[in-house]
């Protein structure tokens, strides 16, 4: 399996931090560009939150942490990378000026990601000229916990760089799974979308507040997706009767009219100061900070319990745990794999000066 | 805080049996009544997978079990309960003849919970000649194991019903989230068919399988809303600019158009075949039962793993956890609580003969 020599992270907010941390964990020398005077700050928060995490994952002891570089400018920054994460705003001019950087400085078969959460890959890589290696590898935050990644590939995209994408979020410890088809916002969004909006309303008609709506989501069906998704737990609900049945019952439902998403909420200030104050409340006054600890603790946790599940194989994100933790558990054992790489890689002749 | 002394459960299919799972195991006497032949055995399976859960989740031993009536009828069943659980099929006029014969039979100070998943109270209690005691008390699958109950009261509800079935509902373990204002589905089950309807779109198109996008939910927000909800996730992947930052954000995507909920597939032949072909496939050979105890280790596990969170006290469902468990280990040392309830019920005069 392919796995990751050298790598560019262009972006360093929460998202673009936490594909940084999970790199560098992974052994992995990455260079960063991200204009804002505050993001070596910024990114070594998420470094702290990240390492605490992976030292109770792998209590042996880490692999030897890559090497992390603030670069200058895109084209320092993605200097010998065979994978570039962009992580920028989601605006389609942005994302198309520093596309057409990245590839203009890039080795022409380093895999470039875009974490976008939902701009199509075919109307991002209209500015570049090695368009077929752009992929949305779209992630989940926090990063380097998280195991999804959304591939996506545009209609220049090349099999060939899905397949390579593929094998490098696999050896960093990420479940990727491949969209069949381009769509905006791609699948797990989609989702959430569709819950968030229905939540707007909830929250803006008084029926819930932020809290008792959080609490209705993560006493009930969030600890049954930890586990199984929508459709399998839908085929155990169903019992002996089966996964027809159930649907031919739960089927009619949809013409009820249930849902309001027909309908778009406005988010005027009102709803806006609501949410926001609802959600200071259900804090307790905890930080950002304590809460992210938190989550990272409670993710860990999670985690962890399913990996010792379906008699020690693990399941699901708990099984992937199992590889992932052993593999972290191997690579600390020898020097990382990332420094002669990275020796290899700068001794080749550049494409581009850099 | 008040118990239950003696329940009756009318209706014994996954949801039903799975309240009487529940009470059992808290040591309370249930009568239940089910017209299907089948209901014995389909009863005694839940039971069996329920025992099964809670011998892990209190190693030190559980409480006497309750002790279970099959009734003859609905009136038999009532007699002499002060909580009654109505779990039939999702038909108004099925509810109002059933609610009414309880109704009719019940001890008038009996709470009456019905687990509709999106049936209005106040449409359900206009057959009641005691109206006021009925509350929706909508639980999540399985009821033995996943603590959220909906508390939902109707026009006619009183107040005190309200609050005395919500401690009712705490005292077997259970989070009650009393919502605010009646509406259909309540919350949750908003929420699950919002994403519900969005997942047949993306089967229907092909975007991906039934495998796949249980995928991309168990590997990413599923594990998130285990222990944070919506709301609480999305404060804390603001980072530092906060709440009201994160949503001025996120609010322009709305109007994008990526969701297709305006529209509501239809569920013809074609597409119910798809699903439940690739629901089967996605069981890779795993009946029923074997998916169920799976799920079952799964939710234990996830629950204890929270519980030993946020420095031992517990978060979430982990702390709720906490206190169920300990009050099940507490119950084992004691005779069992509804034993002598009972008798006193019995010996007390009856409203009704029965």
């Amino acid at each position: 399996m392919a796995g990751i020599r050298k790598a560019a992270a262009i972006g360093g907010g929460v998202i673009g931090a936490g594909w940084v941390a999970r790199l560098l964990l992974n052994g992995i020398d990455v260079s960063i560009f991200d204009p804002d005077p505050e993001a070596e700050r910024k990114v070594s928060e998420v470094m702290k939150n990240s390492r605490r995490a992976y030292k109770t994952m792998v209590p042996g002891g880490l692999p030897k942490e890559g090497k992390l570089t603030f670069a200058k400018s895109i084209e320092q920054a993605v200097a010998g990378a065979d994978f570039i994460q962009e992580s920028v705003p989601e605006r389609l001019d942005l994302k198309h000026k520093v596309l057409a950087e990245i590839d203009k400085h890039a080795a022409v078969d380093a895999i470039v990601g875009s974490s976008t959460s939902g701009i199509l890959p075919s109307d991002m890589q209209t500015a570049m000229k090695h368009p077929e290696r752009l992929v949305v590898g779209h992630p989940y935050n926090p990063v380097y916990l998280l195991p999804l990644v959304e591939i996506v590939g545009g209609k220049q995209t090349s099999p060939e760089a899905v397949e390579k994408a593929r094998e490098l979020y696999t050896s960093i410890g990420m479940k990727p799974v491949v969209i069949r088809k381009e769509i905006e916002a791609f699948v797990g969004d989609r989702l959430l979308e569709a819950v968030w909006r229905e939540s707007l309303w909830l929250i803006k008609d008084d029926i819930t507040t932020v809290e008792e709506l959080d609490d209705i989501i993560r006493y009930s069906f969030g600890i049954r997706w930890a586990q199984m998704g929508m459709f399998q737990v839908y085929r155990v609900a169903g019992g002996e009767a089966g996964m027809r049945h159930f649907i031919a019952q739960f089927g009619p439902c949809l013409s009820w009219p249930w849902t309001k998403l027909m309908d778009v909420p406005e988010l005027d200030e009102e709803l806006v100061d609501k949410i926001a104050n609802q959600s200071d409340e259900q804090a307790h006054g905890l930080s950002i900070r304590e809460l992210e600890r938190i989550r990272d603790d409670n993710l860990v946790a999670i985690m962890e319990a399913l990996s010792k599940q379906n008699k020690g194989k693990g399941w699901g994100a708990g099984a992937l745990h199992n590889d992932y933790t052993k593999r972290l558990s191997k690579l600390a054992q020898k020097p990382a794999v990332s420094k002669a790489a990275t020796k290899a890689v700068a001794s080749k002749p550049k494409k581009k000066k850099g």
